[in-house]
């Protein structure tokens, strides 16, 4: 099965666009999950997100980094996190990974292979050689930045390079290679302008768009999907639903955050 | 004490510009560790690697991709790794992350806290925001990717920007970033270029260039020394030396790589 139909599928059963980010920070976990050993208090977390989100969220997203930060049990409840969540829900791998052929090639093994994501991110500056091992995948999506939303996301994004900004050079590239390859290109584009969100996607109608930036970063979820949603969406929120409440109510107040993205974000186009 | 003198000791002490890349691929160890599991392999194949280079090396390169294709038993023997290199030798963790500043802190203190490198290589595409958190640890390096050595590296970097190659927008505002910071900003330059490598350091004599390309990627070692010695310097050799054979000899013929490569470097000039 192709990538986007299996994100077709997840949206259709869900009715929703919403990716529930998954970014473990046991300093801001309520206190019942304090005296847990890290491995177990992130998957416990994790779980209890999952559980509380899995009807309203089509794709969860987990990012790389906050497994990392916390050494060898990171990387195991990265794992069993993987595993937590329904086969039928779209796993994205956040790790903006970008190195030469032969080494994209291990990343891309260890996402697909090893932990058996759907789809990854992937940072184009070492270019298309950077990108094609994650293409080769069957069923599975390199999600590529292209317009990130935070602040010095311009600083080369935004190049002037023949009239356009840069990162349309990138989504160009991007396109391109994936056109040989048997897996699905995807792009990253931040919610913060949606002018830039609108004009991606009048270029590239049928290419997924990965959308983080909504809640914590101020993007609005009305003007994302406007912007977007005529193609295949998916609209990320971590800290607004996983910190929504530290108390006891966290789970509860996690799903309230969700189902407030989820209405805003309206049913998918499918 | 600052990167940059740490690194000037190890090259004093070793005579050395080299740096071993530890590029871990169980498929291509000799015999003799085919049948121990993944993590202790890769632990007992570096280990040999480290024993029979560290008179002739001033730094090991650990590229995170061979040990994440490993899951959790690689990210053990990255562990494990970076504790067999002695203490007086530079460790750089070769990841090229970049995101966001709340998520490259994290990637910064899995490398300098959690895993206790000193330097570690980062990906400029996000701007400003995805190199700082990686200065903000006093003693530690950012390699920033600068011009990279595969083919595909010239896709964005060698775009026009007012005239010169885009890599020179991201040299320059990496330097300006690390100027505010305690800690030390270096940069990735591949080897295949050496005229690039000239031009960046006649602008940047001082800043510490981390080379990967020689050996199995085809530059010259002589020519990128000529080009780059008379600043910080250091040259990364990781298949040639590794795979110098697959034979019960591979230690010996790892040393003898190794020691051809550290002989056409040169000593350093400190």
């Amino acid at each position: 099965m192709a990538f986007t139909e299996k994100l077709r599928a997840a949206q259709t059963a869900t009715g929703s666009l919403l990716c529930v980010g998954l970014d473990p920070d046991p300093a801001r976990f309520p206190a019942k999950f304090s005296r847990a050993r890290a491995d177990d208090a992130v998957l416990a977390f994790n779980a209890s997100i999952i559980d509380v989100t899995q009807d309203l969220a089509c794709a969860y997203k987990l990012n790389l980094a906050f497994y990392e930060a916390l050494g060898l049990q990171g990387w195991r409840a990265l794992a069993e996190t993987v595993r937590a969540i329904p086969d039928d829900r779209v796993v994205i791998l956040d790790g903006k990974r970008g190195d030469i052929g032969n080494t994209a090639l291990r990343y891309a093994e260890a996402a697909f292979e090893r932990l058996g994501a759907d789809a990854c991110t992937v940072a184009p500056y070492m270019g298309r050689d950077a990108i094609r091992p994650f293409l080769q995948h069957t069923g599975r999506c390199a999600f590529v930045l292209v317009a990130t939303s935070n602040e010095s996301g311009a600083d080369l994004q935004h190049i002037d390079v023949d009239g356009k900004p840069l990162f349309h050079r990138v989504a160009h590239l991007a396109t391109e290679e994936a056109l040989t390859q048997p897996g699905d290109v995807g792009f990253v584009v931040g919610a913060t302008r949606p002018e830039l969100l609108a004009e991606l996607r009048n270029a590239y109608p049928d290419v997924p768009f990965l959308i983080p930036g909504v809640g914590a970063q101020g993007g609005d979820p009305r003007a994302v999907v406007a912007a977007s949603g005529s193609g295949p969406t998916l609209v990320n929120s971590s800290r607004g639903i996983l910190y929504a409440s530290d108390g006891p109510d966290f789970a509860n107040a996690a799903r309230a955050s969700a189902a407030a993205l989820h209405e805003a974000l309206g049913t998918p186009i499918v």
